[in-house]
C-alpha cells in the first residue's frame, strides 16, 4: 500500500498553529515550524518523506485524511480538541486503509475528565501521549516502519 | 413553500465521498456518483429536480442547509458522523422551514451505542436508516411529495 | 426463504387498534382498517401479498413473528411502546431469519428521551420513522423487494 | 364523557389476584374478592357503578383500558410491576380520554429505587400510594366525582 | 400516641402562600385561606381538629414537624420544592413517630424529571399527588383515621 | 410445602419454542421437545415428577408461576428476554413461597451489557447460566432436592 | 406591573454579607455595603430606585421574592450556593410575574462541575456571570429597562 | 495588551446569519446586519472600535479567535450550537490571552438539558445569556472596558 | 487567629434537638443537653471554652458559622441532613478562615448511598463519623488543639 | 487438552478460609476443609481428581490460574470480592484455554447492586450462584465432564 | 471478645511505608516508624497494647485482618488506595467480629471525586479522615475503649 | 536523581508472563524472555541499563515501584488489568519522584469501554499504547533520555 517512496503525513489539528507562541511555560518554546523541521529531519534519518499540515477545521482534517489515503504510507495525527468529540474524523480514519497513529503533547489522562476519552483513538493503530514533541518523534519512528521505510526498527 | 419547479436537495455528509471505494464488502460497490445518478433518475420519475452535494465540514453542511431554505422544497440529508454530535446542524435544520429527512446507509441501532442517539434527528421530519442506498431512494420518494411533486404518493 | 408467492406480514403493536379514533389532530383520521387497506392495495401494485395483524400483548407479537418465520418473506413491524422495552421481541426478531423492518408513525428522536432508544431496532434490517402512515408504505416497498417481489426497485 | 350511569373501572395488575393469600403480614388478610366487594359497596354510597377486573398480562391490561374508553367515566388502576416498565400501558392511558388514577398498596418511594419512577404515572391524572387498600378507596372517591357522580366532593 | 382530641396538622411548604393568586389558570382560584377553611370544615365532619400552617423555610418546616410530634395524631404535608432536595425534612419526618402523609397539587410524574423523585416520600406513610386541592382532602380523610377519629373509614 | 409426590415445574420463557430450529450453530440441535424429554428422564432418576411449559407472554408466565404455587415443590425458570425487564415476573416469583431457580443457556455476562443485570434474579434462590442445556439439568438436580426428592444430593 | 416609580430589588444570597472581607484576593476589596452604594448610584443614573437585601436562609430569600411581586418592577438575584440546589427558590421565581435576572460574581462554568448547573436559572429571564461586581451592574442596567425606567437602552 | 485604538471583535457563530429572518416570533425582527450596526454605534459611544464577523464553521471560528489574539483587546462571542460541543473552540479561547465574553440570545438553562452545559464557557471571562440582543450590548459594555476604552464603567 | 481564651463552637444541625428522645435504641438515651454538658466538661479538661448551638435552618447554620469567624478558634459541626445537599453551608465553611471539623453520629458509608457523599466535607479540615457521641468528643480534642489550647496532643 | 487423568482445580478466593467459622447462621457450619473433602469425594464418584486451593491475594489467584493452564482439565473458581473488581483475574481466565466455571455461595443479584456485575464472569464458561456449597458441587459435575471424565452427564 | 490484655492492631495499607520520605511538604516529616512509636506510646497511656503492620498487597491486608480476628480487640486500618476499590477487604472486615476503625491522613472529600466513596467504610464501625497522623491517634483512643481498655473515655 | 549508571526498570504486570504462549495470533510469538532480551539490547544501544521484572500481584508491583525510587532513573510499566482499577498503583507512581511511562501492547481505546480509562495513567509522564512490543521499545527510548542516557534524542 505505501507509495514507492515511503512517506508519512503529519496532521496537526486545531490550535497547534499557535505552538510555541502560546503558554510557552506549558508547551515550550518550540514553534510549529521548528517541530515540522525536526520531524522532517528525523524522517530523513529514517528514510521516509515527511509532509506536515495544520488545519483548524474538522472538515479540513477529514479532507487531509482522505488525501493521504492513496498518497502516503502512514499518518501521524494530533486531532487536538476534536479528539474528544469528532465521530466524523473517527470515521475518516476508519475509512482509509493506511495506518494512523494518534499523538498528544500532553497526557490526556492527567487533564480534565472529558479529555480521558478519545473518540478518534479506536480507529487508530495506537496512541502516544504526554511526551511533548517527543510524542511526535516516537510516532514518526513507528509510522516510518509502517510506511515501509527500511530503517532499523525503533 | 416549494419553488415553482419542485426540487429536493440531497446533502451527503462527511466521508460519503469515499462511497464505493472504501470497504466495498460493507458499503457495496456503488460510488457516490452512481448513487447521485440513480437519485436524479428517480427524481425524474417522481417529477422533482434533484441536486446532490457532498461536504466534509460541519460549517459547509450548515451553509448548504441555509442555501436550501429558499431554493428547495425539501432536503434529504445524511449527516454522517455529525449525526451524533452536531447541535449546530440540528439548529440549522430547525431554522429553515422546509422539511428535512435524515437518512443513513446503516442501521444506527445495530452499531456502537454512541451512534444510537441522533442529535440532528429531532429537528427532522423523519429518519430512514439501515437500507443502504435504498434509504436515500425511499426518503426521496417522500421528499418529492413534501416538495410538491405531483407524482402518486409512495 | 420467501414463499412461492411473495408475501409480507405487517404487525401493528399496542394501541394501534385505536388509530384514527384517538387524538386525530395528532395521528390523523385514517383508521387502522383504512391503513391496512392502503397497504394491501400498495402490495398489489408491488406484486406482494400483504397480511396485517394487530396485537396489544408482547407475547402475541412474539407469536406473530414466529408464525411469520416460515410463511412470509419479510415483516414490517411497529412495536409501539414495546420498542423501548422489549428484549423478548428483540430476540424474536433475531431468531427468525426473514428480514424485519421497524416503522413508527412519529419521529422517536423528537419525543421524550426514553423513546430515542430502540431495543428492538438492532435486530431489524432498518428503521423508518416520523412519516405518519407513509412510514409503513415506504417500508412495504422495501419489504416487497426483500420478499422477492419482482416490482421495480423503489 | 361519562356514561349515563356514572361508572368506574378498577383494574388490578399482575399478582394482585394473590392479595390476602401471599405475605399477609405485609399485605394484610383482605383478599382481592373482599377488596372488590368493599369498593363496590363504597361505589354504591358514592352513586357510581364499580366494575373490577384483574389481569396479569400487559396486553390484557391495555385491552381493558381500551374497553373502558367508551364505557366508563373513569379508571382506577394498580399497574403492579408494569408501573416501572410499561411504555405500552402509558400510551394506552394517554390514548383514552377518560381520567385514570394510579394507585399502589405500598409507598413506592420507600422501596427499591427502581420502583421510585412510574412510567405509567405521567399519563394519569394523579397517583395515590402507600395507604394499603385505602389507596383504592380514596382513588375511587375522586374517580366517582370525575365520572360524574353527584355525591358530595371528598 | 394521638392526643385526647384527635387532631391533624397540615403543613404547606414554600410558595403555597401564593395559592390562588399566582397562575390561577394552573392552580385555580382557591386561595390558601379558602383551602384551609375547606380542610377545617372537612375535619369537623370527620371528627378531627385541623390546624394549618405555612412556611417557606426548610428549618421552619422542620420545627413544625417537631412541634407536631407530641401534639398531633397525624400530619399532612406538601413540602413543595423541598420534596426533591431536603434530606433534613426527610430525617425530621422519620424522627417523629406520628404518621405523615405527603400531598402535591400537581402530578409530579408528569412534570420535569427532577420532580419525579421524592426525597421526603420514603419517610412518609403514603403520597397523594395530582388531584389539586382534592389531594389534601383525601389525605385528610386518611390522616383523620390515623389520628384516631371515629368517623367511618374513607 | 412440596406436594406428596415431589414435583418440579420447568418454565421456558419467550422464543425457547424455537430451540434447536434457530441458529443451531449457536444453540445446538436439541429441540425443546428433546430437552423436555431429557429433563423428564433425569427427573425420574432423581425421583421427582417434571412438568415443562413454554410461554411467550409475560402474563402467561406469571400465570404459570401462580399455578405452581400450591402444586409444585420447586420451579426451574428460563425467563428469556424478560429476565432483564420484568418487574412483574420478579414480583410473581417473590409472591410464591416455593423455591425458584433461574437458568440461562448462555452466559449473560459474556453478552450485551443490558443482559448482565437480572431483574428476576433477586427473587430467585439461585441462578445457573452459560452451560447450555446443562444449565437446566443442574438446576433440576437442585430443584429436586428442594422439592423433597429423596435422591442423593448433587 | 411595575410600580409608579420604577424600582428594582437586588437580593444577595448566602455568604455575600462577607463580601470584601473574605478571600479579598479572589473577590476583591469591595464590601457588600460599597457594592450596594454603587448599585444605588447607578440606579439613580438609570432612573430607577434600587433596594438591596441580603439573606442567608432559603426561606428568607423566598420571602423577599414574594415581597417583590407587587412592589418592584424587576429583581436582580445572586442565589449563591442555592443556585445549584433550590427547587423552592426556582418555584418562587416562577410564581411571581416580574422579571428576575440571575447574577454571579464568578464564572460558574469555570468552577467545580456541580456549579455548572443552575436550578434557579430556568425560571429567570437571563443570567450574567463571571464579571465580578460588574455582573450586578450590567444586570441592573437591563432590570431598569424591564422595570420601566426611561433611561436609554444599555 | 489591547491595541493602541481599543477594539472589540464580535463573533457570531453558526446560524446567526439567519437572525431576524427565522422564527421572528422567537428571535425578533432584528437582522444580523441591524444588530451589528447597533453594536457598532454602541461601540462608538463607548470609545471602542467594533468589528463583527459571522461564521458557520468550527474551524473558521477558531481562525477568527486566533486572528483576534494580537489585533483586538477583547472578544464577544456567541458560539451558537458549538457552545455545547466544541473542545476545540474552548482550547482556542484558552490559547489567546485577550479576554473573551460568551453571549447567548436565549437563556440556555431554560432550554433542553443538553444546552445547560457550556463547553466553551470555562475558558471565557464570563457569560451573559437570555436577554436577546441586549446580551450582546451588555457584553460589549464590559468588553470595551477590558479592551481599554476610557468610557465610564458600566 | 484563635481568641485570647481558646474557644470552640459546636454546631448541631437539623433534628439533633431530638437527640435521646427519638429512636433511643439507635441513637442512645443521651439527650442533646447531656451531650453538650459532656462536651463542655471535656473542654474544661482540654483548656478550651465550648459553646454549643443547635439550629434546624440552613440559613441559621450559616449565620452561626459567620458568627464564629472572629469569635472562635475552631468549629465542630454536625450538618445533619444538610451534609448531603448544602452548597451554601459548604461555601460558608470555606469563607471563614478558622478550621472546621465535621462530625456524624452514624457511619455515613453504611447508610443509604445518598448519604455517602458529603457536600460540606470538602471545605472542612477533617471528618469523623460513626462513633456516636464519641465522634464529637474526638473532634473536640483536635479542635481544642487547633484553637490553641495548650492541653497535651490527643 | 485435559491431562491423562481428568482433574479439576477448585480455587477459593478471598475470605473463604473463614468458611464455617464466620456468620454460620448465614454461611452454615460447613468449614472449608469439610467442603473440600466433600468436593474431593464427589470427584471420586465422577472419576475426576479434585485439587482445592485457597488464596486471599489477587496475584496469588492469577498464579493458580496460570498453574492450572497445562495441568488441569477445568477450573471451578469462587473469586469472592474480586468478582466485581478484578480485570486482571478476568484476563487470566481469558488467557488460559481450559474452561473455567465461576461459583458463588450467595445469589449476587439478591445482594448490594455493586455485586450484580461480575467482571470475571465474561471470561468464564458459565456461572452458578446462590445455592450455598451446592453451587460448587453442581459446577464440579459439569467441570468433570469438561475435563474429560467419563462419568454419566449431569 | 477482646483478649485478656487489651490490644489493638494498626494496619497501614499501600504506600504508607514511604511516609515521611515522600512529599514531606504534604505528608510531613514524620516517618512510619515514628508514627508507630507515637501510637505505641499513646497505647501505653491508654492501657492497650498496640501492634503496627504495613502491607502493600490486598491479600496481605486481608491476611492481617483475619489474623486479628481472634488475637486483637480492635483494629485501626488505613486501607490507602484500596479504600476505593477493594470489595475483598470490605468482606474481610465484615467477616471478623471485632470492631474496625478506618483512618485517612487526608480528607477524602477534598480530593479527586473517585476518593469520595469508601468501599471499605460500610463494614467499619467509623471513619476518621483529614487530620494527618492525628487521625490515627484519635482512632486509637476509641479503639482502646472498644478493645476493653479501662482508660477514661475520650 | 538517576543513578551514576543510567538505568531503567521495566515492570510487566499481570498475565504478561504468558506472552507468546497465549493467543499467539493476537499477541504474536514473541515470549516475555525474548521481549526482555530485545529491550536489554536496545538499552545497550541507548546507553542505559535495563532491568525487567514481572509480577501478577498488585502489592508486588507497588513493591517494585518503591524499589525503583532510589535505584533507577525511570520506569516503563505495563500495569495490565490493574491499569483500570488500581488506585494503589496510581498512588505508588505518584509517590516516587522518578518518571514513569505507561505502555500497552493493545490500543485500549479500541477495546471494551472499561479499558478506555486508565487509573494509573494520570500519575505517569505519558502513555504509549497499541503498537505491540514496539510500545515498549518507544517508551524505553524516551525513558533512557529521562534517565540521563546521553544517546541522541529519539
Amino acid at each position: 500500500m505505501p507509495a514507492a517512496t515511503p512517506s508519512v503525513l503529519v496532521i496537526h489539528g486545531p490550535n497547534l498553529n499557535l505552538l510555541g507562541e502560546r503558554e510557552p511555560e506549558v508547551y515550550g518554546h518550540t514553534t510549529l515550524a521548528q517541530l515540522d523541521a525536526q520531524l522532517s529531519q528525523l524522517g530523513s534519518q529514517l528514510g521516509v518523506a515527511v509532509i506536515c499540515e495544520q488545519a483548524n477545521g474538522e472538515g479540513a482534517i477529514i479532507d487531509l485524511l482522505h488525501h493521504a489515503r492513496t498518497r502516503f504510507g502512514a499518518v501521524v495525527i494530533n486531532p487536538g480538541g476534536y479528539t474528544h468529540t469528532s465521530v466524523a474524523i473517527h470515521d475518516a480514519i476508519a475509512a482509509i486503509t493506511i495506518p494512523v497513529l494518534e499523538v498528544h503533547l500532553s497526557n490526556l489522562y492527567a487533564r480534565e475528565s472529558f479529555r480521558h476519552e478519545s473518540v478518534t483513538g479506536p480507529a487508530c493503530a495506537g496512541v502516544i501521549m504526554g511526551l511533548g514533541t517527543t510524542s511526535y518523534a516516537l510516532a514518526l519512528r513507528h509510522a516510518a516502519v509502517l510506511a515501509g521505510a527500511t530503517s532499523s526498527p525503533s
